[in-house]
Order: structure tokens, then sequence, then C-alpha cells
């Protein structure tokens, strides 16, 4: 019986996975068991954003040592989904994401994971190639029904300068279609009213194909973790952040108190700046800032309401968020570990 | 008897005043009984942001010609006190407080202010001319004694390159030495946990000298408006943010709701990144970007907190938050219409 | 018979006039000879960057209080032509360009200036209200002969988001049509190798509709003044720089020497970051870089090469070039008066 | 006979180490040779750019592999000197330096190499510390005679926030003190007319401790390579620019022409936004500018008039000159192969 566990470590700077190391060097963590990472480092988010890239080649220097299988291999098989930019008070961290064995029967939190043909970015074939990756992470993970998924995280190449919002929205609705959240034929950016409340999206210049884990309920997964995930109306959704913690069984009362955040486990939200340049009738200004760039400005801002609630600033927050959620607002995600 | 009265307004732009123009123009309000102004323009907050000295240019020319009275004379006597930096949710507005007749009888929120004598910036003159200037804001509102004092919000000059924070902490330290929070001889950033839990401290390149506006509770004023300040323990409390919205009269569960934000006047927040790198064990990047101010950071981060519960983004969020509250956290101060 | 003066001040700040202020209190200049306005201010140059309406306002003010003319009225007839952005060795300064009093016969340079009728940025429209407005500006000017136009310099409206670089290129394309250097029916940034090597625009959000320059020779102006203009390759094209100078009657060896600098009354430059991403074969960064903009990287850069023949950095710099010069490089124009 | 060589390679994003691997794969380059690598990545150059870190662990992998000898051992041995920020027109590359076999006779450039003891940062047990390590790099290129060394690049430790540039100068004093140009008991940024013309000096936190490359003119070394080195009195000195490339035996009029570009070896420029906040008089804003870092914009600038005439932008350009060439300035040298 496989059991879904999640570590979440901090790093010092984008190169240091040596929280990772000293696991695997005492044993606590085997690492043919780890079967996605996700993280934030602390680059810009965009398209200089070198740390993911510089994270990921260090983290997987490290498995390929231990594992003595080459990185390329290793990249080929374990998604490692990052994302640049610890605004305000974010705090850069990896969630290493495993299947370790267990004893539990019945149904529980299941993880599956696929990798996508390669192809070009931002178009009706990327949708395709999602929608056919998250069917096969679905059957990866034992989910037989798309109801039965509780969110799907997605990772695909940036495309080009001027693409990478484009390739977030394509990956996004080929995750949607496939979930059937999202009707066939729906073209990326256009009709944004269009979208799932359980897909998580993102792009970078260091992926090469889009990546997508999948979680859901599946029979023979051990049942100790719970993953709530809302949809947000806009980036002041106090309540539904709120709502998302005490989905996965925690106090926020207004936050997570200090004896449970240990249980916490993995906090993702997505968001954007609202396209109006509004929020609730009041203008804002990230989307015309010549010095600091939009998902900058929302990342800190949607960063530090999570964070808030979580009680710390180890939340992965990705700009961003067409077809994921409500226009202007987004998703939020939280895994902890029952009481 | 006085009435102290709030107007909150948009702004297009930072030379925007139409909105103020409009109430003038209209009779709702009338130019004299104009006390002060606070706002928020959307610069970066910075040595170089000029927004702050445009937007008041731009109110002082309607003032002047309304008033028939020079630009030079009505900033002389009326303290526009501006905070730019608009980062991520935060909305471009200014608050116009006003000492309109009222009828009340008994104690009420009081306002005065007062300019300091010139001086240099960042040392002990500099406190003690702010000590001196709040006594004398004290006595225009006719608060004689310094516990009836909520608060007390200081510009001070900038003071030239690399002066800035140090003349934002020795204004704080004046404002505390005059409410007796703060002893004698302190000087500026050395001991950090020295401060007053009811002092806003700022600074910008377009302040000659220090301005200094101080509310409290005064007899003969009209009691319909509320304000109450909290400390904040770091950037993540948001406990003392709702606290701050409950002391004021309003219900914060976890926000402000929809039917009760238009009694919400005014929310002012000061905070800080921390200095230690880290908020509560987790380190944050804000100190160390090369690319994105610290303040900047500490803005948006905070003011997305503040703004959760307020329900909009219309804060005055201001960083630089020595002698502010507690190291690494600050105030929030919200004014409300009773209901 | 009208004589071409400029005058090149500084400022210490996007509001500081006080240097054309002294020259009106002192009669070295008079008001109303003042034709149009071309200065560098200290802002980022892009959507948020105010410093230009400040300095504007600023100007408008003292010229109003000087001349007794509504600040309104005075802008519908002198164009303030201003471009943010002093990145490395640029130094934020003002020209005031005039047509005072002089005696030659002959001919010489001279000014003209037009307003366009309002409309909608970045179309063929704006192509036609700006080829009307460099026509009357020629008219203006005494200039009968386009061939005799030496340079054109359009300010546009930004257009709001995403606007701005169309808007710059269909005001070149405008100026291009009136003085045929650009066929009829060319679309804004369709075929970048169509333009005119003696136009130079550009756009703000502080302007309403399109202001127009022309520089040209024409009968009855004072031969004191010279202007060239030289097309530049790149942004590396240090020979065309010198030709420039050179041109305008200077020694470039390779810089203007102290003693002849004092002749140098206006230099402009136009360029844009190389669309194929490299110049002379080799990879830059601008367009790809989220944490500065694009046209803050061409400013520093060619302005610094500018700058660095004419012996100091009042170089007014402008990035946007489409359809100005060849595509990735630029136009360089240097006014001097006769050794 | 070791004859030095320069082999200078281009980088498509800072991991890209494919035209090194390529050139040890076709066995024009072989890696036992390698000396020291000097490069230019595309960061901010500041605290949080991990481009440097990225670059160094690609290469040493790279080595490592073709070597067979750990990427510890090889950091230890070979100085990899990075600067981030390709401001402008500034081209991401590398220059790969070796002491290939070669036949000549007399003297010639030589190359020496050394590591500093770790130690703190900033102080004067720095000082000391460079001052031995390049003293012993000197021995290992065989030079006896201070006089004969033409250039020493240092590169050291951050230090921690706020002492990277302390840092910097500290390393210059070192190497200034071993030259003999710099007197015994001067203190890092202190007296800023102190300094060395010979020295170029910069910091970053991928570096653990002080790394010396000595160059200079020994015997027994091939004499085909020339190297010039020049002060510059400020960020506009293009005579002196052309004098470093004529100086090492390039055309320079106004730049080195195609035909010769290919000769050209390394490029490298210091130089320090002038602390007066003026250049020649007239105001810049580097130092002011809360959006963009002083450095980026000195970077920026001084790239740019160095590249111009270099004829392209593979320019080594850092920030940080004090006691490197004359304040508000810095040096320029030039290596070329002999035509």
């Amino acid at each position: 019986m496989p059991r879904l566990t999640i570590h979440r470590l901090g790093m010092a700077h984008p190169a240091n996975v040596s929280a990772l190391a000293a696991m695997l060097d005492a044993g606590t963590l085997r690492a043919p068991h780890i079967r996605a990472v996700i993280g934030k480092t602390e680059g810009n988010g965009g398209l200089n954003d070198f740390t993911r890239g510089y994270f990921t080649q260090s983290l997987l220097l490290l498995l390929s040592r231990v594992m003595g299988e080459g990185p390329e291999a290793l990249a080929a098989r374990i998604p490692v989904i990052l994302s640049g930019g610890t605004e305000g008070v974010l705090s850069p961290h990896y969630a290493v994401i495993c299947d370790e064995p267990g004893d539990a029967a019945g149904e529980g939190l299941a993880i599956g994971t696929a990798f996508a043909r390669p192809g070009e970015a931002g178009g009706t074939d990327q949708i395709a190639r999602v929608a056919d990756a998250v069917r096969a992470a679905m059957a990866d993970a034992g989910i037989t029904d798309a109801a039965k998924v509780a969110l799907v995280q997605v990772k695909s190449p940036a495309g080009g300068p001027g693409m990478l919002l484009r390739s977030v929205a394509a990956g996004a609705l080929g995750a949607g279609l496939a979930l059937g959240d999202v009707p066939a034929g729906a073209t990326p950016l256009d009709d944004l009213s269009i979208g799932s409340d359980r897909v998580s999206a993102s792009a970078g210049v260091e992926v090469t194909r889009d990546e997508v884990v999948v979680f859901g309920t599946a029979p023979g997964w051990s049942d100790h973790l719970r993953l709530a995930v809302r949809p947000m109306a806009d980036a002041l959704d106090l309540a539904a952040v709120q709502s998302a913690f005490r989905g996965a069984g925690l106090t926020a009362d207004p936050d997570v108190p200090a004896a449970e955040r240990a249980r916490i486990r993995l906090v993702l939200a997505k968001g954007e700046p609202d396209r109006t340049h509004a929020i609730r009738g009041h203008r804002h200004t990230m989307l015309g800032d010549t010095d600091l760039d939009a998902q900058r400005h929302l990342r800190g801002a949607l960063g530090a309401v999570v964070a808030a609630v979580a009680g710390d600033g180890r939340v992965f927050v990705s700009g961003g968020a067409a077809h994921q959620g409500p226009p202007g607002g987004g998703i939020i995600a939280v895994f902890a570990v029952r009481a």
C-alpha cells in the first residue's frame, strides 16, 4: 500500500539541497520513493530567472549521486516544478513528494505523474498533449474517475518571449479538458470565464516539455494526508484561503495556530493581477509598472495573504492564473497531515 | 463643537485631484475645514519617487485656487503626508481630514497639527524638534494628557542619500518621547526594542521640515468617529489586524463585510522587513534583492494582509518602522464611523 | 528676421525650473519667444513615469505666472517634449527653443510647430493626423520643400497599456509620410525596413494629442546654428555619432574638446534594442529582462555612447525607434552654434 | 615554453558551456591547460545574482567529466572570475585562459594564479591575505619584478549584506599593496585617491576566498599576445578606451575595424558611479535610483562606451572601482593577438 508523504525543506540559496542530502544520508527518506518536487526559488520568476534551473541541476546532481542514475534520466521521470519569486514574506523552500510504503487499506490521497510529448507551446496541440498527460498521470495514480481528482499541477515550457502566459493558459486548458471542467475547442486566453477550479499551471524557460502531477483519491493509498482546494474570487479572498486550510483539517482562526503548523505539508496558490486594473472597484497599479513586473506584484500580495493564514512564508504562489479559478482570482490548495 | 471628518478619495494618477475638486465645487466639503491630507501615491516610495511632490503640488494648486491663498502658505499650514508605492493590491488614494462644524457635546476624536522647526535630519536635534511639534499638535487638538493620544503621524525630510531610514527613526523617537513611550536619550536605530506602539513615521525627499498630525480624545469634539491602533508582532500578524478593525467597531470575520466597508475612513499600517532575514524562523529575501527595494517588498506584503481584512486596497502602508511597534513588526490603525 | 536660439538648462529634480526662472527674471530670455521645450527627466520612461507630467506642470506654472496666460492655453501652443529615463551617465536637462529677434538675411535653421487633431493612437488615422501636423509645422517654419527639413520630432499619446510602441511607430510613419520618406499605406510595426532617417518619435502618458516640432532651412532665419542628423546602424555606431557632431561643425576626436562643448545646444538620439536579440552577431539580453525594462537598457547604453562623444551626459536619448533610422539602430541629431 | 592563449566563447544561458565542450571534444583545447576563466553572466550582478554560481557549477561539471577530477578540487585550482550583469549592449560570454605549449624564446605575457587563505571580508586582514596571494601568483607566473605586472584581477567573497563594496575595496588595496602602488596601512573606502591603475577587483556571494589572477611579462613565455591597461578618468573617457585598444596593437578609429576584431581576446573594464553625483559637472542619477541598482546603471553605460570601440558587446565590465584607477573612473584592459 503506498503512502503519500511530503517533506517540506528550506534552502539557503537556489543550489542548496543540503536538507534533502541530510535526510537521504540519514535514511529518513529513500531516494527511489521520490515522485515529484515542488518548490519556490528566489529569482524574479520571469524569462531571465535561472534560479529554477540552478536548483534543478543541483537537485538532480544529488539524486544522481545517491541513486547512480544519470541526471537526464531522473529529469525524465521526476517532475521538478518550481516557481521563481519569493517576494515579500515568501520563503524559499521545496516539497519532496514521495510514495513511501504504507499499510493502510481503503482509499487515500494518491499521486500520479506524466510528461507530455514535446511540441510547440501556446496552441491547441499543447492543450491536447497536456490533456493526454493528465490522463496518463491519473492512470499512474490509479484514479479512474475525474471527479476524484483534487488538483492537477502543470509546468510547461516558456515558449519564447511573449509566449509564457499563453503557454500557461494552454497547460491549464489541457488539464481542465482532461478533467471535464473545460469544453473541447477552448483556446488559450480567449474566453477567460472558461477554466477549472482544480488546476494550477505555470511555465518556465528551464522546462522542455509539459510536466504533470495529479493528486486525487485512489484505492490502495494510505489516508493520512488531506488535500483541500478552493477557488479564490480575487487576490483579497481571505475567506477562501481560510476555507482551504479548514478543509484540510486545520484550524484557521484567523490563522493556523503554532501547534498545528507542523501538520502543513504544502501550500500552493495561483493568482493573477486583475485585468480590469481594479480589485473590488479600486484601481491597482500592478499592470502598468515599468519597474516591477506584474507577477512579482501579484506574488508578493497574494503570497502574504496566504502566508498570514498559514502562519509562515512557505507558500508556493505563482502568477498567471488564466483558466485557473475565477478571472482576477485563482485557486488555493492545502496539504496537511490528519491530526 | 468641531467634528472630525475624513473623506477618502481615489486618484487616477498622481496629479489627479478631481474628486476633491468636485466636492469643493459641490459644496459638500469646504476648503477652510481641511486640516491634513494623508495619501498613497503610485511611485516607488524611495529617493527618486516624485509622485508625492507631484500630488502635493496639484493638491495645493487646487486649494490655492479655491481659497485664494498661495500654495506656500497652505503648505505651511496643512500637513500633506504621502507614502509612495502602491505595490500589489494597494490602491492610490488620499484621505482629506477636516474639522467640520458639529453639535455633539462631551469628548470625541480630535486632530491637531504642527510643523517642526527646520534642521538637520537623523540626529538628536530632530528628536527634540519632533517632540516639540507633537506637544504643539496636542495643544492644537486640545489634548492635555499624553495618555489620550491614540496616534501620532510624523513625516520628515529624507535627509539625503542613506539618511532616509535614520530620519524616519528620529521622527518616531521624537514622537515617542513626547508621549512618554520612549526614554530621553534614545538615539535613532540603536536600541530597536525602544519605541512606541502609537507612532507612525515616514520620510520623503519632498518634505522640508517635520510635519506632525496627532489624533486623540479631547473635550468638545464630536464622538462619531472611532480610531483603534494596535501593534503588530510581524508582517503576518493577521490577528492584530483584525483586532484593530474590531476595535474601530467593525466586524472582521475574517474581513469587513461589504455592507460595513463604507464606514471605514482611513487605514494606516507601518511595517518593516525583519532585520534577522527571517519571519517566524523562515528565511525571507526582502533585504538582499538587488532588483527590488526592501520597502517595496514589505509594502506589497503587509499591505495585502491589511487589505484582505479591510476588504479593498485603500490602505496607507509605509515601510521603515524602526521604533514604531515591535521590531520586525509595526502598527496598524483604523478609523471608522460609528454604526 | 527670426533667430533660432536654444538654451540648455539643468534641473535638480523634475519640478525644478529655477534655471529658466532666473533667465526670465534677468531678462536674458523673454517668455513670449519660447517655441518648444525638449527635455529629459529622471523617471523610468514608461507607463508609470510621472516625472514628465510633473516637469510640464511646473514649467507651465512658471510661464503662466510670467506671461499671464493660463497653463492650458500655453500647453496648446508650446510643445513640451520630454523623455523619461536618465539611465547611466545621462543628466536631467531641458532645452528651451526660441525664435528671438535677429538681423541676418539669407537662409537659416528654422523651427515650426503644430499640434495634431485628437484621435485614437496606433492606427492609420494617427499616421494621417501626424502627417497633417508636420505639414502645418513646415508651413509655420516657412519651409516649402520637404527636402529642406532636417529633423521632425513627434510626441504622441501613450494610448493605453501595450499601445505605447505602436503609437510611437504611427507617429514616426506619419512624419515620414509628410516628408516623402515613407510610402502611403505603411502600417505601424509591420515592415520595419520602412522609415525615415530624419524623424524622432516618442510617446507618453502625459500627452493628449500628437505634438510636432519641425527643424529645417527656411528663408529669413539667421544662419548661426547648425543641425546635423545621421542614421545609426546599431547602438554601437560610434562613427555615425562622431559624424553628426562633425556635421554640426564640431571636432570629434574622439570626443568634442572641452573648449567647444559650450557650442553644443541640443543632442538628440533615438535607438532601440535590436529585435533579433543580437548586435553584430552577439546576443544581448535587453529584451528578456524581467527586472529591467528593455528601453531603460537601451537608453543607458546608447546614451553613454553619445555622451562619450558629446563630452557630457546632457543627451536626449529615447527608446522605441521603429521606422526611425535603420532597424536595430536609430538616428542622432546635433545642434551647435557656429564657431 | 608556455604560450598564453585565450578562447572567448558565448553562452546561450548561464548554464551553457557547450561551446567549451565542443572544443574539448574536438581536441582544439585540452582541459589540463586551463588556468583561469573570466566571464560575464546575465544576472543582476548583486547579492541575489545566482547566475555566477550556476555557470561555475556547470563549468566545473564539464571539466570534472573531462578530467576525472572532482569539481571541488578543480575550483580550488582554477580561478573562475565572473561578473553578473549584461546591461544594455553587453553580451554574456567567457574567456578561457590557458597556458598551452609554445616554442617561443625570450619574454612574453604570462599568467599566474593563487587563492588566498580564508578569512573575514572587508578589513585589513583581507588586504594582507590578498597581497600575499598576489605575490604567490607572481611567483607562479615567473614574474620577479612588480613593475612587470600589467594587470591583477581579484575576486573576493561578498562578505554579507552591506559588505560587498568594502570587500572589493580591500581586495583592490591588497593587490595594490603587493604591487607597490598602494602604501601600507591604507584602509578600505577611506582615502579614495589611493589606488592602483593596474588592479581590477570584484566580489560575489558565490566566492569563498579571494582568488587572484596576475598577468605580466615573464621570461620563457611566448610573445604573441599583447595586453594594454589604461586608467579612465571617468565613465566618458573615450580617449582612454581607444588608447587601450591601440596599446594592444589594434586600430581604434573610432572603433576596431571588423577585420581586426577576431584578434581581440578579452576586454575588461572597471568603473563606478561618480560619488559626487555628477560627471564633468552635470548631475547623474545613478546613486539615488530606488528601482535600478547603481552598478547596473554603471555597467550599462561604461560597457557601451567600451563596446562601441571594441566593435561588439563582449566586454567584461564590473562596477565598484574603489582604489582601482581614478575616483569616479576606473581602468580598461585589452588583450589582443599580435597582427
